[in-house]
């Protein structure tokens, strides 16, 4: 559960960072698994134009260690606690922001997407991400710009072009008139950290031209009132499953991971 | 002068950073023209594919504060102790990276291109680099691979086609060894950092997605002897005049800021 204090950050800033969440065990069996995630040829797998991973998605429906993260209490909780009320998966990504080749995501806010293209009445949906590399300031992190949830909703313009995924983003003035009073934060740390924004929260993440890999996971919960109404994206995009996530026992996934290791020795 | 412990570390780094070098003053006239030179359309601002500027030639030779930048003693007495010689100006840049749009530079080495493209005989020039804005870890900072240096010139292809600015760059797996034995350091600080570091040293930087403008000034001084021997590209780009820069006064780009300032009042 969250404390009162980071409860009313989040509701404050629009975000909220818990470092070191999971354990080095429980995220090594979700690396291993994004990185052959990333290696088959199916639609869910999108690409940059160099032919990198960009992002998996709804890997919770076709992988083991991925179904007990999309179920685990420590993301499911801390969203209900804030919502109250239960969620179900609207969207699930494995981003990858590959070393070398990783791609921009534009200044956007997502529950622009999610009101736009999938008739989502209300931003009671959020993401909720995990790192799985280690998150630095030279890697393409996520750039936050805290306090523009209380934006609401602002104009965007389909962006369909600069990258290979459609994105509603933000104008220039727009994005600096919310840093010249928010600034920009961009949490960094260890695999296994916890990162919760608002939908409506600005955020964008530069390419990453290092060496080193960023995978994060999103979970977008959305309140199980707020269901999405006039979906125009893929089912496996915009799920249409709107039964509440019942979570599972908190070692899981470290249960999980001990039989993966057993069976890999 | 650099003390002996900054000579050393230059050696075995390859890389030498000295904070808020020039003052604010200073700075903020160099700030200004270079804003106004960005304005202008003339075959020495080159621009990104957005249109944005990426770099301007060759100011020192039509605008007196960033002629004065040229001959300042702070740039020219540090180069010439490194290689205890009278050294030119081989090249001289203002480098935008743009807020919003400023382009990646891929990963290379600056003395790769010289000898190519300019016909220079040995690693005896270098960058020495003045900060205009701040450099922060998300507007897109330099990004160096520390002892990179000791490999000599490494294999490159051209690419021509990335940005608009055609650069010897290395592949994925030279900067990655690297990288795992040196790591990468991002000097950042505010506007009047000074930078240098060694023309085989391996370096680049991504793109910048924030409102906050990055410009940078770099002086490529070369010793004397080290002239260009066969130099294919522009004489505004790699320059053709030998002649030993002769210091000016320390305070004379101050002296410069406050006519500069008082004429504007």
């Amino acid at each position: 559960m969250l404390t009162q204090a980071q409860v009313e950050q989040f509701h404050t800033e629009g975000w909220l960072f818990l470092p070191e969440t999971f354990t080095d065990e429980e995220i090594a069996v979700l690396r291993d698994e994004a990185e052959q995630i990333y290696r088959v040829q199916r639609p869910e797998v999108w690409r940059e134009k160099s032919g990198a991973p960009r992002t998996a998605f709804a890997a919770h429906l076709y992988n083991e260690a991925f179904g007990l993260l999309g179920r685990h209490p420590r993301m499911i909780r801390p969203v209900e606690q804030l919502f109250d009320e239960q969620v179900y998966m609207h969207q699930y990504k494995i981003n990858a922001k590959a070393s070398f080749t990783g791609d921009v995501w534009q200044w956007h806010q997502d529950y622009g997407t999610w009101a736009r293209d999938d008739g989502m009445p209300e931003p009671r949906a959020m993401n909720i991400a995990v790192f799985l590399d280690e998150v630095m300031p030279i890697n393409g992190p996520l750039m936050l710009v805290p306090r523009s949830h209380t934006q609401g909703v602002l104009a965007a313009d389909h962006d369909l072009t600069t990258t290979s995924y459609p994105l509603w983003t933000l104008d220039e003035a727009t994005v600096t008139r919310l840093v010249q009073q928010g600034g920009i934060v961009t949490p960094t740390g260890k695999p296994g950290g916890l990162l919760l924004f608002h939908g409506n929260l600005v955020h964008g993440s530069a390419p990453n031209i290092t060496p080193y890999p960023r995978k994060i996971v999103y979970l977008t919960l959305n309140a199980v009132s707020n269901y999405i109404r006039t979906p125009t994206r893929a089912d496996w995009i915009a799920h249409r499953d709107f039964t509440p996530i019942e979570p599972v026992a908190d070692d899981a996934l470290l249960r999980y991971a001990q039989r993966y290791k057993q069976a890999a020795e």
